[in-house]
């Protein structure tokens, strides 16, 4: 997959309740307003296929979904997201703004769930062909913040699966931390922002990073042979 | 992922028309009346998650799907089949006889859609921990004749996705030629049926093989680590 493309790619990353998707159409705002040509998307979704797979990972059921299964439903959404969205895009020089990325996957099934990371990275390469953002925005917040957030947000409440041991604050605090690590390891691609902030705060934080990326002549990311 | 198992697993691989589903059904009958412990099941499917991801790849309509997320698809249903349904079973002693298995990823996805077959080797591992047959049984047919059975036998007619140009004689062609280099490979696994005769003379080859199997002291398939 040869994507040849200019634009920039931005990711927002963090749990549940962080404030991904507000930050993610604000952010989408503000650069159109400026005249920036700029698709918005999320994961898993963005596409017709995506979106189904979607309503399966999230629909509100204990049907059981295994980790690894879970790994590799995330990742054909990811394909058809690049494939159709992503990519052309891209291509075409606008800049992309995901609400979550493969990092999720790596997030959630790797450090919360328990799964090989080196697996879940071939695993994404077959999905992205190598694909990475420019930039990652982490909007991080304590699990016990993400997950109250979450609960407050959804009338609904938390699903039986949500609620299942495997997902207790212990397992939000792996993924916080896989998230934390990811950041580490690679502090030229990730920009981590305290989320607890005001939502004000958090988009001029957001803003301020996304801006000098976009001001940079050559893209940061791109795509990358080497293992995540 | 150990499953310890003793049973012995059977697949019946093939294209569309070949009478796959009937040929299950036919051998399960005949297992279950010598009295063996039998567990039928299918792929994609076999368990909720699958048969939701089954609906999603199977769907009559025209939502893109690329052969990648497919492949994906497929796998994330497989994985959920072992875990949950087949490696039970196997482990309980059962014989499982499974109507297709990732050789049917690796023949119209691989063979036909052209996606690297080392990278679906990959997939395949993480969805099945190295899981392979002890005997699969492929029901040939030449590609003119499955397509124009799978016609006949659907009210419906072919989806606009199956009558796409990527899925034309030329394509069903090479799913045909990479099945019959599968079993060419792997001649100790694998059986070739001329599906073109009755369902009854299938029937009594398809049992022929089963038995020789079931009567062996040691399972031939199991956890293999090299590359399919």
């Amino acid at each position: 997959m040869d994507l040849g493309w200019r634009g920039r790619f931005i990711v927002l990353e963090g749990p549940d309740g962080a404030g991904k998707s507000l930050q993610a159409a604000r952010l989408a705002t503000a650069l159109r307003a400026m005249g920036h040509s700029l698709t918005l998307t999320r994961e898993p979704g963005g596409t017709p296929l995506g979106e189904r797979i979607r309503a399966i990972l999230l629909a509100r059921d204990e049907v059981p979904r295994s980790p690894a299964s879970q790994a590799l439903l995330f990742n054909a959404a990811r394909r058809q997201l690049v494939s159709d969205v992503i990519g052309p895009a891209l291509g075409r020089g606008e800049t992309v703004v995901c609400d979550r990325w493969a990092y999720s996957t790596v997030a959630y099934q790797g450090f919360g769930s328990g799964l090989d990371r080196r697996s879940l990275g071939e695993l994404e390469r077959f999905a992205t062909g190598g694909l990475q953002p420019d930039l990652v925005v982490l909007l991080d917040v304590p699990a016990s913040v993400g997950l109250a957030r979450r609960s407050r947000g959804d009338a609904e409440g938390l699903t039986a699966y949500e609620r299942s041991p495997q997902h207790d604050l212990d397992y939000h605090q792996r993924v916080r931390a896989g998230y934390l690590a990811m950041a580490a390891e690679d502090p030229r691609r990730w920009r981590v922002i305290d989320a607890r902030q005001t939502p004000d705060a958090v988009a001029v934080e957001v803003a301020s990073f996304v801006q000098r990326i976009l001001r940079s002549s050559e893209p940061t990311g791109g795509l990358v042979r080497k293992s995540p």
